[in-house]
């Protein structure tokens, strides 16, 4: 009489597997070369000092790495990151800090927290693949809000939010997922400007932020947040190491508390291993140096696909020059699909991540995504190569 | 125009933090004693091999403790996990086991996975208490099933069951928290014939079964499980260390796989330094010595409780006496508030967890939770002394 298929709720019976997990049956085959993950470079982790850190921590704090832990996190960790926080224009205290396990869960508790089945919730377009996700699952309604080639349209989200209540607004203003592109700090303010009407949280999410490796720095949104109306998303996964599984929220104590519980009836804590670890690494003064490391390694990779894409693409296709972060952006021809290209590039051994799963309506038909901190330049040289190939055939075929 | 008050969902606007946490401003001052956490010993944590074993698989295994894991835990731990419960009489592949962050997570990646608000959810009475918490957060309704000394009443669910659909049904069978019970053989398959005929999935979470102190092991309910109707929760909590948070659910594969699109959605995966430690741990063969020393020091922290108890406490209390597990479970008189005993037993600096906050339903008034795993001897017997002379004075008072 038990009959699991009738089991799951309404959220998860339809729930699928995301587009780059599923590409992984390809991509994990040892001779494929792939631009799909958005995997960190292994050469940038500090191994060695990890392992040292991590036998210290746990020999001179045993029971406190050990033992149950607080749900928002150990405290020299929340000290270290107001710290941050307040240096970069962001005033911060400790009652403000929620440490989480990697900002996909900062995602989770706070949709947990605020959302509503039916709530709006706006993002650019395209966005953040799992953070569509996320949404859905508790059931709001995803809008996309139009963006162009230096990100959100101010003028598109006043547009939005004069339509009716919004509850969210998700954001990721440095070499944003999947674009690479940058909000530029004239559209920061007006974003800001235009929010202060509506009663709508903002998620400034920014992941990637500290791996600039061209151009002056934009400082934070949320140095322009005098409503306490941003929650700021950080993240130690892409300059550290991002199975340690460390992440941030910064945002205004009463929603700070409200993170805390969801956090306590959905894992407890972050394990106190991991954050004393990251802790202790930040606390030597290793993070800005590392930091300066990943960006001359992710800085070289970046102009290497560049040039082979100036190489090997056709010159019918489109592609951003980020300033940073791991990802640029891809444009097919109109009418051509980047989906239906895979069934050429795969055949080929090389993946990247068709664009249509970033965005919340229909469009990104002919989109693509591509990663250029994981492959090495050997690989990179290759892939590319045997990728401009395989978009001239398709090119062809469909003329 | 913006008002965070406004702002959160409907399950969360109203959440607050549960007893334990209250109580904490109290228990956490350095001269109160507290029997209310349920925090492991810390001299059970095995901390100089831990910290060996960290230091040991970074440098050995760095890329892979390092880099994004897979959302259903490492290989290694799945097979290790799915050898233990083969060879416990569940036959188990990896495809069964899905590692979490703590079996509190376990909770609520399978509530995401299943409910729907209004669904109802059958729970012993008393149960966990933040079981009853996650399940109210989305949406269920919780109700009591009938429960006596020796766990739920099987004649009790089966009425339950016949009137209309059940979800759920979550079970502790070993040592139980709150009440340290266990579930006899007999009701166990009385419960597997029962729900059988119903199309309800049965959790038995089970943290506290390796740490039995006396009586004979009792097979888990899952060895009856024909129908893959039972998700089984591990943990290495309380058998290695909590703050590690690293724990299991072993499941038929379509339920597994429902887990793990949640966890991806939520924190992505288990940090893979924290789930290659407790691999290593387990594979050196360390486990179940461990566990035999965790046995030796909780035996003789519960001989001295049941003991103190007998001296200090007044005649009229009543207490169980636990085969097992971290709790024991204590009842004044009817009419008689545990709640109210608060007032005397916190100026006295010592503290117990009020037993309402266990119930799904109003009852559970005069009841209490003791923890025996965390004091010291001598904390123990002033505490215990302390909290008889209160008890007595209560008494007294309201006669």
């Amino acid at each position: 009489m038990f009959d699991s298929s009738t089991l799951f709720s309404n959220a998860f019976s339809g729930l699928k597997g995301n587009i780059i997990r599923e590409l992984y049956k390809y991509t994990s085959q040892p001779s494929f070369i792939s631009f799909a993950g958005g995997n960190p470079s292994p050469e940038t982790f500090p191994n060695e000092e990890l392992a040292e850190i991590a036998f210290k921590v746990l020999k001179e704090n045993s029971v406190a790495c050990l033992q149950y832990g607080v749900s928002n996190g150990i405290l020299p960790l929340r000290e270290y990151i107001a710290e941050q926080m307040t240096a970069e224009g962001v005033p911060t205290e400790v009652e403000n800090v929620v440490i989480t396990s990697g900002s996909q869960q900062s995602m989770d508790l706070l949709s947990r927290a605020v959302l509503n089945p039916g709530d709006r919730v706006l993002v650019e377009s395209p966005t953040y693949v799992a953070a569509l996700k996320i949404f859905s699952i508790y059931g709001a309604r995803v809008e996309a809000v139009a963006s162009d080639d230096e990100g959100l349209i101010p003028e598109a989200l006043q547009e939005k939010l004069e339509e009716g209540p919004v509850k969210l607004l998700y954001l990721i203003p440095n070499f944003q997922n999947p674009t690479g592109i940058t909000l530029p700090w004239e559209r920061r303010k007006q974003i800001m400007e235009i929010v202060k009407n509506h009663n709508v949280l903002v998620i400034e999410d920014d992941p990637y932020g500290k791996l600039r490796y061209s151009g002056e720095p934009v400082p934070h949104m949320k140095t322009l947040d005098t409503e306490g109306q941003i929650a700021y998303f950080g993240s130690f996964s892409k300059i550290i190491a991002p199975g340690l599984r460390v992440a941030y929220v910064v945002c205004q104590e009463a929603i700070a508390q409200k993170l805390v519980l969801g956090k306590q009836n959905n894992d407890m804590h972050t394990p106190n291993l991991t954050q004393f670890i990251v802790n202790e690494f930040c606390r030597r003064g290793r993070l800005a140096p590392h930091i300066e490391d990943c960006c001359c390694v992710y800085k070289k990779k970046r102009d290497t696909m560049l040039s082979l894409l100036n190489e090997h693409f056709p010159k019918e296709i489109y592609w951003t020059k980020p300033d940073g972060g791991l990802f640029l952006w891809s444009k097919l021809p109109e009418g051509y699909s980047s989906m239906k290209l895979l069934e050429y590039a795969i055949p080929a051994k090389v993946a990247y991540v068709p664009g249509d799963s970033f965005f919340a309506d229909e469009s990104g038909v002919n989109t693509m995504r591509l990663n250029f901190s994981n492959a090495s330049e050997a690989d990179m040289e290759k892939g590319l190569r045997l990728l401009g190939e395989q978009i001239g055939r398709y090119l062809q075929v469909k003329k």
